[in-house]
C-alpha cells in the first residue's frame, strides 16, 4: 500500500517507521528534518532497541503523488495547510486519516475531500521525538477508529486490519464523538492544567488538591457535553484518568512542551472546539470556560 | 488622639504620616523597616514633593501600649498575628480600624475584639512603597468607612472626620457587604488574572479580549454572590472597574508585586473567602472558583 506520512513528529515518524518495516511504500513528507532524515533515515528507540530506518523523504507533496492511505499527525495549528498539503496526495480511492488531537480536525477534512475519504483517529501511545529525526518509545500503542458518521465499515476493519498486521495495536470504535470526547478528558484537564498551573509536570499537577479537584470539574463538564451529544462518559473513564496521571509521574504533557519551547499550542483543537460544541449543546463549561480564556493569553 | 498604625507598608506608612502631621501621636509598629525608620523617618514623595517625617517606632506592640485607634494595614497573610499584634494596643475604648483586602478580616477582629470595638475601611489610592521607609503617591486617596452591622453611626462619622481634617478624603458607607463587594470587583479579576494570565501588568491584561471577557464573567459572578447578600452592584459599577483599569496603563496591582517578589499573596482573602461566602449564599461562582484554584497552585 502506498502510504503518505503527513506531519512527521513523534507519532507519525513511528507509525511510518513501522507500516514501512511491514513493507508498505511510505513517503514522508517533511519540512525542517528533510536532510537529516534523508541523509540518516530516522533513529527509533523501541524499548531501548535501536533501529535506524533510511525512508522516501520529500520536501513537497507533489513530490509523493496520489497514495492509497494519508496519515495525518500534524499539528493542529497547522491546519489552515491542509489543502496545500493533502490535495496533491488524494485521489479518488485515498483514505484520509487523521490521528491529531482535539475536535474540528474531521470536520474540516470532510468539507474539503468529502466524508467518504476521511477516517478520524486517536493514538493512545508514550512516544517522544527527542531531536531531529529520532524518537524513542516504550513500544506500547493503541490505534482507535472511527468513521465520521456511524458506525465500523468494512474500511475501518481493514484499516485496523493494516496497522494490527505492522505490529500497531489498532481497534474499531462505534462513534467518533464518543471516541474524541473521551480522549479530551485527559487532554483538556492535564495537558490545560501543566501550563495554567504555572508550567509545571503532571506529578507537581496531582500533588495540588486545588488543581486536582479542577481537573474533575473539567472533566464533568466535558461529561456532560458529551451527553448533550448523545455519547454516555462513565465515572469509571473519568476516574481512570486520574489513575494514569498518577501512574504518569513526571510526564511532560505534548502541550506543556510546546509551551515550554515556546511552539504553537493546540489550543483551538483542544479547548476551543470542545467548549463551543458544548455552548451548541446548551452545555454550559465555565471552568473550560476559564481555562481557554487563560490558555489563549498564555500560548503562543 | 494616639494611634497605632500595624502594618506600615504604603498605606500604612501614608496615613500614619498624614495622621502624625496633623498633630496626633502616632506610633508605628515595625518589622524589617524599624532601624531605618528609627534612624531616619519616613521618606514620602507626595505629587513629587519630598517630606522627611521622623515617627515613634516601635518593635513590639507592648511598647507603643494602649491607644485610642489601631490602623490596621497589614497583609491579610498574616492575620494569623491579629492577636500577638493588636491585644496589647487595645483597651476598653479603642476603635480597631482594617483596611485590609477582601473579606473575613472584620469578622476575625470582632470575633478577638468585640463588635463594638471594630470598624471596616478601604482604602482607594495609589500608593507605592519604593524602598524601605519609602513611599510615593500622587495624593489622591479615598478612605470608605463602614460598621460591622448595620449602617453608620456617630463614632463612624467622627472617624471620618479624623482622616478628612488630616487631609485624607473619608465618607461614610452604609453598608460594610456592599463596600467589600464592591472593591473586590476590581481586586478579584485585575489582581487574578495579572497573575494568572501569565504575570502580566494591566495593560497587557486590558489588551487581551480572552482576559477581559474573563474578567466580565468574574464581576457578574461577584455581582450575583452580592445580590444573594442582599447588595445591588450596579452594571454602570461593572463598567467603571474596567474603564479605571483602561486607564492605570501599564499599573502592578499589588498582589502582582507579591507574586513577582515571591511573598505570600492574599490568596484567601480576596478570592477564597468571596468563593466560600458565595457558595454559602448558594451561588454558583465556577470561574471564580477555577482563578482560586489556580492561584492557590501559582502563589505562595
Amino acid at each position: 500500500m502506498k502510504i503518505a506520512i503527513v506531519g512527521a513528529g513523534a507519532i507519525g515518524t513511528f507509525y511510518g517507521v513501522k507500516l514501512a518495516q511491514a513493507g508498505h511504500a511510505v513517503h514522508f513528507l517533511l519540512r525542517s528534518d528533510y536532510e537529516i532524515v534523508r541523509e540518516r533515515g530516522f533513529e527509533v528507540h523501541d524499548c531501548g532497541t535501536l533501529s535506524r530506518v533510511a525512508v522516501n523523504a520529500h520536501r513537497t507533496p507533489e513530490s509523493i503523488g496520489v497514495c492509497d492511505l494519508v496519515f495525518i499527525a500534524l499539528k493542529t495549528t497547522a491546519n489552515a495547510r491542509y489543502s496545500a498539503l493533502i490535495a496533491p496526495l488524494v485521489g479518488p480511492e485515498t483514505l484520509v486519516l487523521t490521528v491529531q488531537n482535539g475536535l474540528g480536525n474531521v470536520e474540516k477534512l470532510c468539507e474539503l475531500f468529502g466524508g467518504s475519504r476521511v477516517l478520524g483517529g486517536i493514538c493512545y501511545a508514550t512516544i517522544n521525538r527527542t531531536a531531529p529525526g529520532v524518537v524513542k518509545t516504550n513500544g506500547r500503542t493503541l490505534l482507535w477508529l472511527a468513521e465520521p458518521e456511524g458506525g465500523p465499515q468494512e474500511r475501518t476493519r481493514a484499516l485496523a486490519e493494516l496497522f494490527s498486521s505492522a505490529g500497531l495495536a489498532a481497534e474499531v470504535q462505534d462513534s467518533l464523538t464518543a471516541m474524541l470526547w473521551k480522549k479530551l478528558c485527559w487532554n483538556v484537564p492535564f495537558n490545560g492544567l501543566c501550563i495554567a498551573g504555572g508550567n509545571i509536570d503532571c506529578a507537581q499537577l496531582m500533588a495540588s488538591p486545588e488543581l486536582v479537584e479542577l481537573a474533575w470539574a473539567l472533566m464533568r463538564e466535558l461529561q456532560a457535553a458529551a451527553r448533550a451529544l448523545g455519547v454516555e462518559i462513565s465515572d469509571a473513564h473519568l476516574q481512570k484518568q486520574v489513575d494514569v496521571t498518577v501512574k504518569c509521574g513526571a510526564y511532560l504533557p505534548s502541550s506543556l512542551l510546546d509551551f515550554r519551547a515556546a511552539r504553537p499550542v493546540e489550543v483551538e483543537s483542544i479547548w476551543g472546539e470542545p467548549l463551543r460544541a458544548a455552548r451548541r449543546a446548551g452545555v454550559s463549561a465555565p471552568h473550560l470556560e476559564t481555562l481557554y480564556w487563560l490558555l489563549k493569553k498564555l500560548c503562543v
